[in-house]
């Protein structure tokens, strides 16, 4: 039965500033024996974006960015640094909305979402003072699945990883955790001819399951970022498919919204 | 400091079926009580959409839906049965999509999804053993702030109420667990102006953290519906601000997806 009765999401602290380079895997194994944690089967952790593209190298010194005259036009429209945005639309295979301080591409790894995930907050200057951006992994699948294989090298412990960001919403506010990267647990949930208590098919079909444990470990790592960027979670008792992220994005052609 | 360190979702188990009238507050103290659990101020409880509904008597009796020319023109698009989408017309202001299998409405609550959340599965037949659908509450955030004065009526513990739904994305393949109805913690927490780490204004500045939760405990409910439709969440640490649902909602005006 998938699903939980109980589920547990805890912080590990002290995991640190990351470097390009850092071994995430024996950082988080540090934290979590810090509190007393030993991680085990079936546990799963949600590392946020950031520190993974950090680890991974994925910043770009702004001044060395030459905006194309596309990036331009674009800045312009939106508001925003023509540099981001020549950094954004290198992320991207499509522009969907830009309007004054809103560009919504697709990225080039399928998502929906702001400027391409590529992100200033947060991000410390080079070692020279010079501003820089942050982009997302390049692929952040196999950025989990590395994560993931490394933990169980380490540890013995075969763990599910999802890489969840803040992502904003068409019809409503607020970001929410979502799952950009997942390895050892199912993406998407297909409930697909399951009968509900009353022998009818159930009408919900397809369940984001990664993205609501993205969402629920956002919860406890909240916005400071950095602060608290990797959360245990405990109890998911899920189906043990090895599933993906890029399973949860809707094609083009499934999208009615794009 | 808003957010949690960590976070304890745990599903009160013996719900048992609701029926219109029930007192679903009674009921929930019942059943944390019986799991050696005492509602504390804030603690949050998690209530589905499904068991709201039956307590306020929001079925309908098909047999009982005679569909407008409309709805049977928008039946034979979406293929669905045109006493349900003669329902979830009157249950909508629009019309956003309408495909084969697919009725994507903004409803008279200012949400978006399908079929105006118009629902067949877990419904039980009437006692004629006539099939019934299940409508959302007419005002959720009003039914989950009755539900939190009860509680603290019978029981002294000021906690938060949000109702959660299975709802569909733009974008993104699944539903999750999303607000319908928020009473006694913020639904928008609105950070803009906060400094992150290194003292840049940050880039994410609406968090949807009620959504962020519903999505939590959706994962707890799992999808039988009933089988487990109230889950306690404790140590989420919010702002105690008495927010809605509503705020949640993407206006039309700001919306570049509708």
């Amino acid at each position: 039965m998938p699903g939980a009765a109980s589920l547990t999401l805890i912080a590990l602290e002290g995991i640190g500033p990351v470097a390009p380079g850092d071994d995430l895997a024996a950082r988080i194994l540090v934290a979590a024996e810090g509190a007393g944690l030993a991680l085990a089967d079936g546990d799963v952790l949600a590392v946020t974006q950031k520190i993974v593209s950090k680890s991974e190298n994925r910043y770009a010194v702004l001044d060395e960015v030459m905006p194309s005259p596309r990036a331009l036009e674009l800045a312009r429209t939106c508001r925003q640094d023509a540099r981001v945005v020549e950094l954004v639309l290198a992320e991207s295979r499509t522009v969907l909305r830009a309007v004054p301080e809103v560009l919504v591409v697709e990225d080039r790894r399928g998502l929906v979402l702001a400027n391409a995930g590529v992100d200033r907050s947060n991000v410390e200057p080079d070692a020279r003072g010079r501003e820089r951006a942050l982009l997302l992994p390049l692929d952040p699948d196999a950025s989990a699945a590395r994560l993931r294989a490394r933990i169980f090298e380490l540890s013995g412990a075969d763990v599910g990883v999802l890489i969840n960001d803040s992502i904003g919403r068409a019809w409503r506010l607020g970001t929410i955790g979502t799952a950009i990267g997942v390895s050892g647990l199912p993406g998407l949930l297909d409930l697909r001819g399951a009968p509900d208590l009353h022998g009818r098919a159930l009408q919900t079909t397809e369940v984001g399951l990664a993205d609501e444990l993205a969402a629920a470990a956002s919860a406890v790592m909240g916005q400071a970022g950095e602060g608290r960027p990797v959360v245990l979670i405990r109890g998911a008792r899920l189906p043990r498919r090895d599933g993906s992220a890029r399973e949860l994005q809707r094609s083009r052609e499934r999208d009615l919204f794009r």
